[in-house]
């Protein structure tokens, strides 16, 4: 039906999230009325993408010209409290807060309880590895998703990672591994919370 | 707080129908994680749109070697018949479902109430040479969407034509302009109909 173009590209596309077919149709029509240097502008920006880095340390994506972003870099964070997270997108979510004064390590994903392999695709041994050595720090948050996939992998992270931290805590090192509290999103009206969030509410009371 | 690649790409993505910028974020962070080859197909795939042709005719969007696009080239369709659509997404989904038989003319947009200048950017005057010389057309009908823009421009279409369409009446050729008929959509409980719909579908009852 789509000139074939359209048809392709819409294909590629519908990869990406929250992309539909009709939203992909909708965007590339668009493109369509657009200038030709404004899709040369988006093209090239697509491309330019690879020149990002990944931190060496927490997996963050930046272009600084250091191997380690400036979040690693910085000589001013609590270096006891690292926070896992699934994926930049959260790392920049929390780092709006200005909650957290730790260092982060980026996962790159969650967890599929129904797909088992899917443990290969998250970079955990990098953390473990550098949990081993470090021994500086105190406190690992797992600030994963409060959804089925978020919660399994933060099971799944608790079951690697506690070898390590029984050793460290039974050399006299107590060490904590913590989770995001669960409760009522502040601007959330009661009579919309579900059963399990007010549950966490309830019990988180204070 | 993005990296300045990814903020820049943000900056342009915003700009394309149903993208804020979270949306867009979310998209550069999956273009991010995918293969180069797959992000290098995406940006030639933009790239390539400008191969796509309009309509000599009727100024759709399609990649045929000929000037003129599948539908005009017909020769089983009724010439009587012309529908005017505001853009290539509307003709698809008027095509799919097998409805018109007639031939289309794509305007290029809506009007906005507010923006009088708006006139300026939809391709009326081609359509109304046409019709000036053609001898076959005897129904135009004015496919835009029932809001407000649309209205709009179907009034201000409709404006425009009637000199036209009563100069070839008054020569014998009788000449309908026509509007898509309103009501319930297919599938809509009443009780969340608004006014305006119900009042058309009273009307319109038969």
């Amino acid at each position: 039906m789509y000139p074939e173009r359209i048809q392709k590209l819409i294909d590629m596309l519908i990869r990406l999230p929250g992309i539909g077919p009709r939203q992909a149709a909708r965007l590339i029509y668009r493109l369509l009325d657009e200038r030709d240097d404004f899709r040369e502008s988006i093209s090239s920006g697509i491309l330019g993408l690879k020149e990002l880095k990944k931190c060496v340390r927490c997996y963050k994506t930046h272009e600084d010209k250091n191997t380690m972003c400036k979040i690693c870099r910085s000589e001013t964070r609590n270096s006891k409290v690292y926070m896992i997270v699934e994926k930049d997108m959260d790392l920049d979510t929390i780092e709006k807060t200005g909650v957290h004064e730790g260092f982060y390590f980026v996962l790159g994903g969650a967890l599929s309880p129904l797909m088992p392999e899917s443990y290969k695709h998250i970079r955990l041994k990098n953390f473990s590895d550098f949990l081993e050595k470090d021994n500086n720090v105190e406190e690992v948050i797992l600030a994963t998703s409060a959804t089925t996939e978020g919660d399994h992998t933060a099971q799944f992270i608790e079951k690697i990672l506690s070898p390590i931290i029984n050793k460290k805590t039974s050399l006299g090192k107590p060490f904590n591994i913590t989770r995001l509290g669960r409760g009522l999103s502040t601007g959330l009206e009661l009579e919309y919370s579900d059963r399990e969030t007010f549950k966490s509410a309830y019990l988180n009371r204070r």
